[in-house]
């Protein structure tokens, strides 16, 4: 066990790892893991990797389980680097897609909640609380199932149909709002003072960050250790562009990489861009976006907790933050899937569609290495595609 | 290259690999691929694995693709295996569910699709078709996308729904037929004459079933090349079982695992279980079964073109057949998902019914290794969660 302490991120102070703790008592910003880097450095080689499972648990002294007994897994973790040779040659750049819907329940958030819950059950949580746009709610609650831990998880009556399935199955005491994730986040910050449980909302407990860094230690080690040029990743709460802005961090400091980072971009819908605003008004954190809206439904954050720390991501990697529309997502959708045969979660289509525009304002240069985080599974939004297929009878042909 | 020759099972015939062939076209029966595995054991050790990457192509050498630029891969394989201590525990044996939900399209469809489409690539292949449950189907669409080759897909009107989505998007040439997927398969034959494509029905071409012997290759390579007791197997077209059996041998010819063999389920729905009633008849192929219907609609296979190799598999493996009812299946669905945290898709689930059910009549004894295959995800599948959930106002709490 390599964890040495939390931290925080804003006021610094030090907090004690071993007991449940959620934002950072002094300050109420969100804390981070921190671990002994150089005992970490001189008992594990890069190498050493190779022969692991392939799941995030390969990076286990990077991790914050304590005791091994404690592990919460579903298989999660090690997902397929893609290369997209057509979208790539049609850009001019080297293009790879980090494709996160094949893991279970379909996302990235499965990263979370495995690590999340993990530490969760070995602190001895038996009840948490949590406001979702739907994916994380589907994570947590079968991680919970696993755990034999209750989860409360409120969503909005917008969030994708099959996550209820999902909550609804794996025996999560779920509720919908007529509201956005922000009026969900409101019910359980009420429900945690009363019910007595874990709040697992973004960023308000310090161990769902850690599960998602393990992106960018795949990212790096699929790349075989070679830093790409350009990371795009679609960004709401923030928390796996943090987490892999922390893990290449993490990589420096064991001499994994050198001192090269990629430039982080936070993708944001037009509909709803309170990072892009900042950023573009050059602030380290972002207000309020009233009315916000977009078929991306996982992005629809109108104010990140963890704001700060995905501007900070951005400015220290000479990174941009850029909003795209509805419209091109889907269009985009589209072209990844009938040219590269991956069918992307619009968020994840976002992704391209902001490569493009940043390739053809010359900020991505020609032959870059560019990756594209998907951060789920199309078939979790059956409703972004629109057919029309005709139907034969039994003695019809196929029309020629 | 290790590919010797196609062989039919049937009239012993030999086929010349490297042209487009379908069925054998001295009999009409599936052709099988074989392999120099001589030389093959001469040139790998299963310990040569250990460093390769966690995708099907890990088993290179029993693959049937002569060139790897014609590769056509979505990060396809290497699929969990999870413990499912609790459920196990309960039944009194060592339970693992081999996760083939955890891939591109959320089904083992893709690995035959993999396979079959990087060999029809490599083969000059510009167009095929195929009827299908909509899985297949689906993973041909995506597949066939990333390889440029036309894809003409039928399926029942009654199919997941998703699964005309992931066609569509994927730019396949898509047609729904008011019948079963033998009405697709007849449709799909007057095409094929008509549209000169290549047929890529079930078992009408040899490839495919390559793709998806990996899941028996991963299931030993993942027990540490220990055979398990017992593998259970949603039957349908049955290419799965069929796989997993050529699979066992090929690794005992080349002297990976010793003589025993796993004893191979074929579970079925009460709705449509043609290959029961014939191993209950102990015939060696099955009859058309009509009017089948189930909610595991995967396995609404009325007459398998490969009947007679599943019953050879289970005979020669000492295995059973069992049939689960529509009522159990999403029983056990439930139960999965909340005490393993594994939204499985019910044809998955079936696989748990069985189990059960043989674990009563003591066919299955106490303490024996055995693997449920899980075909897809949940995901896919959302009508079979009945969900009533309640809904609040933003000011609404909780109810304690």
């Amino acid at each position: 066990m390599y964890m040495s302490h939390l931290e925080c991120p804003k006021c610094s102070a030090k907090h004690d790892p071993h007991k449940i703790i959620q934002l950072c008592p002094e300050c109420g910003a969100p804390l981070l893991v921190r671990y002994d880097l150089n005992k970490v450095k001189a008992n594990l080689k890069k190498e050493d990797l190779v022969s692991r499972k392939p799941d995030l648990w390969r990076y286990r002294e990077l991790l914050p389980l304590v005791d091994d007994k404690y592990k919460v897994t579903l298989g999660e973790g090690m997902t397929p680097l893609l290369a997209l040779d057509k979208l790539g040659n049609k850009l001019g750049v080297e293009l790879y897609l980090k494709d996160e819907g094949i893991i279970p329940s379909g996302t990235f958030k499965s990263r979370g909640a495995a690590v999340g819950v993990s530490r969760a059950k070995e602190l001895g949580v038996k009840s948490l609380a949590m406001p979702t746009n739907g994916n994380a709610g589907a994570s947590w609650a079968i991680y919970s199932a696993k755990a034999d831990i209750d989860a409360y998880i409120v969503m909005p009556v917008d969030a994708p149909a099959i996550t209820r399935n999902e909550c609804a199955i794996a025996g999560a005491k779920l509720y919908l709002v007529n509201g956005l994730i922000s009026d969900a986040g409101k019910i359980v910050g009420r429900a945690v003072a009363k019910l007595g449980c874990m709040d697992a909302s973004t960023l308000k407990e310090p161990y769902r960050i850690e599960g998602k860094k393990t992106m960018g230690l795949e990212i790096a080690e699929q790349l075989n250790w070679e830093v790409p040029d350009v990371i795009l990743y679609p960004t709401g709460g923030g928390v796996g562009l943090i987490g892999i802005y922390k893990a290449f961090r993490e990589l420096q400091q064991l001499g994994w990489i050198g001192d090269k980072m990629p430039r982080m971009v936070a993708v944001q819908a037009e509909g709803c861009a309170p990072i892009v605003k900042a950023w573009e008004e050059k602030k380290t954190a972002s207000e309020f976006w009233n009315n916000a809206s977009t078929i991306a439904f996982g992005i629809t954050v109108p104010k990140a907790l963890g704001d700060f720390l995905v501007l900070d991501a951005v400015y220290q990697t000479n990174g941009c933050a850029v909003a795209v529309t509805d419209e091109a997502i889907l269009k985009d959708q589209a072209e990844l899937a009938a040219a590269e045969g991956a069918f992307v979660c619009p968020e994840g289509a976002a992704n391209y569609t902001a490569a493009k525009k940043l390739r053809e304002s010359g900020w991505i240069k020609p032959g870059e290495k560019v990756v594209l985080l998907n951060t789920g599974a199309g078939l979790k939004y059956p409703d972004t595609v629109q057919v029309a297929v005709p139907v034969l009878e039994p003695e019809q042909d196929i029309p020629v």
